[in-house]
């Protein structure tokens, strides 16, 4: 079996709702306009096609966070829409977020072909792969239905842009795959593409809906590319550090892929002659036996290699904090602050 | 090996482009357009990401007839555009027609592990399964990066609800799949959702484009949505009875894959209890040998599903025909007329 090595990372100093509950506080702050775009979800899941619903009602099931959307309707709530007129804007198109969150992750699963997602079977797992791809493809043509719907040129051109995004980063990934000669430069092109450019659109979306500054969309994107950028180190971290049944997926992961991720990267470039054999062998030429996860957790404790990545996961997190700089203190400013925090917190 | 059934249809009376000239002839009339267009899609094919234009070249190598893109152009020449002053948005619009129907190609192999298209191996069978998802996902991104910078909120709905459309309808195949109780109507619903609508909406903008009435509009979208059916009525029909090389895929793929198509369901309906009893293990259950595809050949004969199949083609192609009556007479509507004939004359 493998190691679960255990990650302590020094708690966030300011906030009394910084650390898990960060993003529970944010979501009881948007607490109406998220039951309202959970609404939106479901009534756009439906289609006569049954197994769209079905397949689709699996992924809501499994208990997403909702990460995306909250920020969408958070970001807007700091730039103070919906104003004293109202204005619902906001709510549909953190939906669309959501939508094309969830069609990369039915993708994803099948391109990884993973088994377990938030601790539930995977939809691929369940339905098959090629359910999963259609059901993928309908949820994002619903995404861009709903944002014409919107009638915003402005949000179609961002997240349009993200979904383009997403997908080179995917490809991006695929193609670094078993190359331990990638620089970490290209690593960061990937998890920047994959994870943070759909966080920087969904919290830009905030300043867009409610006719803010060129300078606070900018600020809401970087904030949203910065979480982002920490929330993947982050995850990468965990594949190699994490309690399966409290991460909700198989530990270890990323290595059976031979994916290249910032731990396997620092613990590579660190490592002996001896150690940097281990890596090629496991994940240049894919050949693993059993005991090779515990081996490979091992190095990545004796090169630092997780403590490396969660540092780096937190100085991002105080990078998007800081990008909020632009905006007057208030208790939603406080609260995305500490889920800017939480992102890293998540890695006890 | 499979016996090749050679199917004659009768020659369309009207017009001397009519037969396999036809889509030349168009293609021919809106040369300079299509020049464009094809420009617009290497070049909106490129990324940093090397593997994307890669791949992509590989499907642009393999030569599709770039149909769909030829009825958007030709559709706004019929209705004026571009007209004295000019304009270009037809020639990228056509591009993002091309780019949804290709995503859609690149899933659809990697749903039906197809091995072969148009004769050559399909970017599935060279590049991987994960490869095809994740590209097909860019191109589809870029097709509504290049609507949003055309900016028409009306073709972005067109697109965008054809999108959605050709989702449910492969859902809907997958799960009718082995299911010989499929009612014709919803056999009707599945070819109309993953082919004829995206024909449908490439005919329509033309009219969207040159801003014409809504009837007009209306005529090309039946226009685009009869010959659509058209087409897939023959494409069904064809892995029945078409010769391999000359169609460039494999005969018999529909039946191994257990697809329920038109011949199949007038084959089963229409045939004694024994055909009956083939059908359901061949179909149903899935257990064929290799003499099976023969025998279904011949009961397909038997029982007149092939010409039928072709003779209810025909039939929507003459309604594709007398949909374009709103418009007067002119070259471009004969070409159009011409290939509304071709979509059935390819079946020779």
């Amino acid at each position: 079996m493998a190691l679960a090595v255990r990650v302590s990372v020094a708690a966030p100093e300011n906030g009394v709702h910084a650390g898990e509950d960060a993003l529970a506080s944010l979501a009881e702050l948007v607490r109406e306009d998220l039951r309202a775009c959970n609404r939106v979800i479901v009534q756009n899941m439906q289609s006569q096609v049954e197994l769209i619903p079905q397949l689709a009602a699996h992924l809501v099931a499994a208990g997403g966070k909702r990460l995306r959307p909250i920020l969408t309707l958070a970001c807007a709530r700091l730039c103070g829409y919906p104003g004293p007129e109202g204005g619902a804007r906001h709510i549909a198109l953190a939906a669309c977020v959501e939508f094309i969150h969830t069609a990369t992750l039915l993708h994803d699963d099948v391109v990884d072909e993973s088994r377990l997602r938030r601790g539930l079977a995977t939809a691929n797992a369940i339905f098959g792969n090629k359910a999963s791809v259609l059901v993928g493809d309908f949820l994002f043509s619903r995404s861009f239905q709903l944002m014409t719907e919107d009638g915003s040129l402005a949000v179609l051109r961002l997240l349009s842009n993200a979904a383009a995004t997403i997908a080179e980063g995917e490809v991006l990934q695929l193609v670094t795959q078993n190359d331990l000669s990638t620089r970490d430069e290209r690593y960061l092109n990937v998890i920047q593409g994959k994870t943070a450019a759909l966080f920087a659109a969904a919290c830009q979306i905030g300043a867009v809906v409610a006719g803010r500054s060129e300078a606070e969309e900018q600020a809401l994107s970087d904030f949203g590319l910065y979480i982002g950028t920490a929330f993947q180190l982050v995850d990468d971290a965990l594949d190699y550090a994490a309690d399966q049944a409290e991460l909700g997926k198989t530990v270890g992961d990323d290595f059976r892929e031979g994916k290249i991720t910032g731990p396997v990267l620092v613990a590579y470039n660190a490592g002996s002659e001896p150690d940097r054999a281990f890596w090629r062998r496991t994940i240049e030429r894919s050949e693993q036996t059993d005991d090779d996860l515990d081996r490979a957790l091992v190095l990545m404790e004796q090169t630092g290699a997780i403590v490396d990545t969660l540092a780096r996961a937190k100085d991002f997190a105080e990078r998007a904090k800081a990008a909020l700089s632009v905006f007057p203190e208030s208790r939603v400013k406080q609260c995305l602050c500490d889920v800017a925090d939480y992102t890293v917190r998540r890695a006890r």
